[in-house]
């Protein structure tokens, strides 16, 4: 049997033109881009290519792109450095409970300096609407800090929609929306929406890993975090991972039309759930509004580690929730309020364009063996 | 006539062995080294390889090894982050006028803050002894930071000698070494000679652009900058660059022995000082303690940015100085005070083991040919 990977929110495979990109970037067009000779020039040519690429895939301007080393770093460019640009502006923040660890624990760190945080709790229908989040804001508020979709459950919150009204309570707050698990997905426009700041990475949609990047609507300002050179327009220095970037781009361009992904998703999803559902001891956790690619469910009783270790045997890879947690009980899941049954036996299935109907087959199979076969024990 | 790189300090080809574990690693081995199941670990297996050779490295043990997106973040971490960690024992910090941007941006940052920075100078004869950095520290010193070859002249700064004196007057002091254009060239031995951290930089050594090191010795803390999720120990967050890494760890396997480069740095470095001497208008800038593989000039009155394209033209390629300042005014030979009209005609000529006494010689004529055809102007 092949092996059924389905832990693409975690990471993905890198696309075969971005891979040889960046194979031949390093071999080839390994200069520095900051050099002052035909090298380096050759080398910052291909950023610029990607900056353009990358600008569309956000519904941004090239000129707005701060290539990172990846979501963290964007993230965390994003939130401590809008806050300390604005110091003075106030001392409110608002986010979600549910949020990556890159802007939780930003967060955490600014409550330590003395920042107010509210924390918006997903409702019973693993939302959170956009009039929550304006009903959230002060006008000192300083920093609202929203994902556009949950990175465990795969829950679509509409932060776009609630950026007018936070701009009338909160009209010095900087807006920032880590869209790492968006990127790629759906269609982003961050100049239209209005943002101020977005997060994006490399690596989740089959670029590689090592990369990220911040869009940074003109005019808004952070204090840059890592200094020294003036790569980036001084907001990210250091020698730019010019092969990163390019097969960020390519992978960018090689990204098949939304439309085409939501058919495909869409497809392998009700198979799924139509095979989960035949399982009486599966739970399904199914935000009202979510993203097509992500399934989230339990399995009461038995240990997701447990789970995740009968279904490598056969070659099959889930997750638990964020590979990031590695292990340790999800923050996402126990602020939604999920008993800890449902949290201790969470797995995330999580698709890219290669799954197959077949693969959901396999799967919902190995789950109903696991179930068949661990509970015994 | 095939291409000459002579700009190795500014970034490296990438080896080839190096290359080929990169881009098996984003095609097929391309988990998260997070996640909790095979593919995951296989990911983790890599890091573990590299962690070894890299240790070795750097004369340091695996479990010491922060992995970075780079030379920059490494610095940036080990001067602020061991500063922010030890605030209260003191406010005065040592380092030198000529340290790479990462390192002097962080020390002026630093400054803004309120800490004393001593600046040490090099001498006339580009070198900075160990007494001196002894001297300049305080009881109240609470971070040593000095490089250990600088990027640009190729002095070698003996911090190592300096650190049993620096420990007697400046018990609190975290002792940084920026070994970015060292690693790769010369036995490191960060946990013999004492330091409490060292940085180092892939790309440098035929390795991949954004990936680097921070050797942090047990025991000692610092603030983590990038933070979300648990990677390398929580000291450096964010989904592990995993085939950089193992890239990286391919890269300092494939180095040859310091004695082999050692016989071949010389080599070529007597040949190209044997051409440049016939030239009368070559003023030849060779620190007192240098690398071989680094060699400084200046020719007055062609300004670099005319000189670095009349060779390039010839596909010679060599730096005005450090690639980071992009062509402006070098602050290094502004600090070590050489008069405006040689570092206005500033070159940095930086070899790696396939030049070749030939390409010297090749060098060498370019040059020549250049004077007489841009003097003439």
């Amino acid at each position: 049997m092949a092996e059924i990977y389905l832990d693409n929110s975690a990471t993905t495979r890198v696309c075969r033109a971005a891979a040889d990109k960046a194979y031949d970037m390093m071999m080839h067009t390994y200069g520095n881009p900051s050099s002052l000779h035909t090298l380096g020039f050759r080398a910052e040519q291909e950023l610029t290519a990607a900056r353009q690429t990358v600008a569309k895939l956000l519904g941004a301007q090239p000129e707005e792109l701060y290539f990172t080393s990846g979501g963290t770093e964007s993230n965390n460019l994003a939130v401590l450095g809008s806050v300390e640009a604005h110091a003075r502006a106030g001392k409110h923040v608002v986010t979600t409970a549910v949020e990556h660890s890159s802007v939780a624990e930003a967060c955490d760190r600014l409550e330590k300096q003395g920042y107010e945080i509210t924390r918006l709790v997903p409702d019973a229908d693993g939302t959170i609407s956009a009039a929550r989040m304006v009903a959230a804001c002060r006008p000192d508020t300083v920093l609202v800090t929203v994902m556009l979709v949950n990175n465990e459950t795969g829950a679509r919150f509409p932060l776009e929609k609630a950026i007018p009204g936070i701009r009338r309570v909160a009209p010095r707050a900087h807006i920032h929306c880590d869209a790492v698990q968006a990127a790629g997905k759906m269609p982003l426009l961050a100049d239209r929406w209005g943002l101020d700041s977005l997060s994006a990475s490399a690596h989740k949609l089959h670029g590689p890993k090592g990369c990220g990047v911040l869009f940074l609507r003109r005019g808004c300002r952070v204090i840059p975090r890592q200094i020294g050179g003036k790569q980036e327009g001084g907001i990210r220095c250091g020698t730019e991972a010019a092969p990163l970037i390019a097969a960020f781009g390519v992978a960018a361009k090689e990204l098949p039309s939304y439309p085409e992904q939501n058919a495909h998703y869409t497809m392998l999803r009700e198979r799924l759930l139509e095979g989960l559902r035949r399982l009486p001891d599966v739970r399904l956790h199914l935000p009202a509004e979510n993203v097509p690619h992500i399934v989230h469910l339990s399995v009461p009783g038995l240990r997701s580690e447990t789970m995740l270790h009968f279904l490598a045997q056969r070659e099959i890879y889930v997750s638990s929730g964020s590979a990031c947690a590695k292990g340790a009980k999800s923050p996402v899941l126990t602020a939604m309020g999920l008993p800890a049954e449902e949290i201790d036996s969470a797995l995330r299935i999580s698709m890219d364009m290669s799954n197959t109907l077949e693969e959901m087959d396999l799967f919902v199979q190995a789950l109903q063996e696991a179930i068949r076969v661990l509970a015994r024990r």
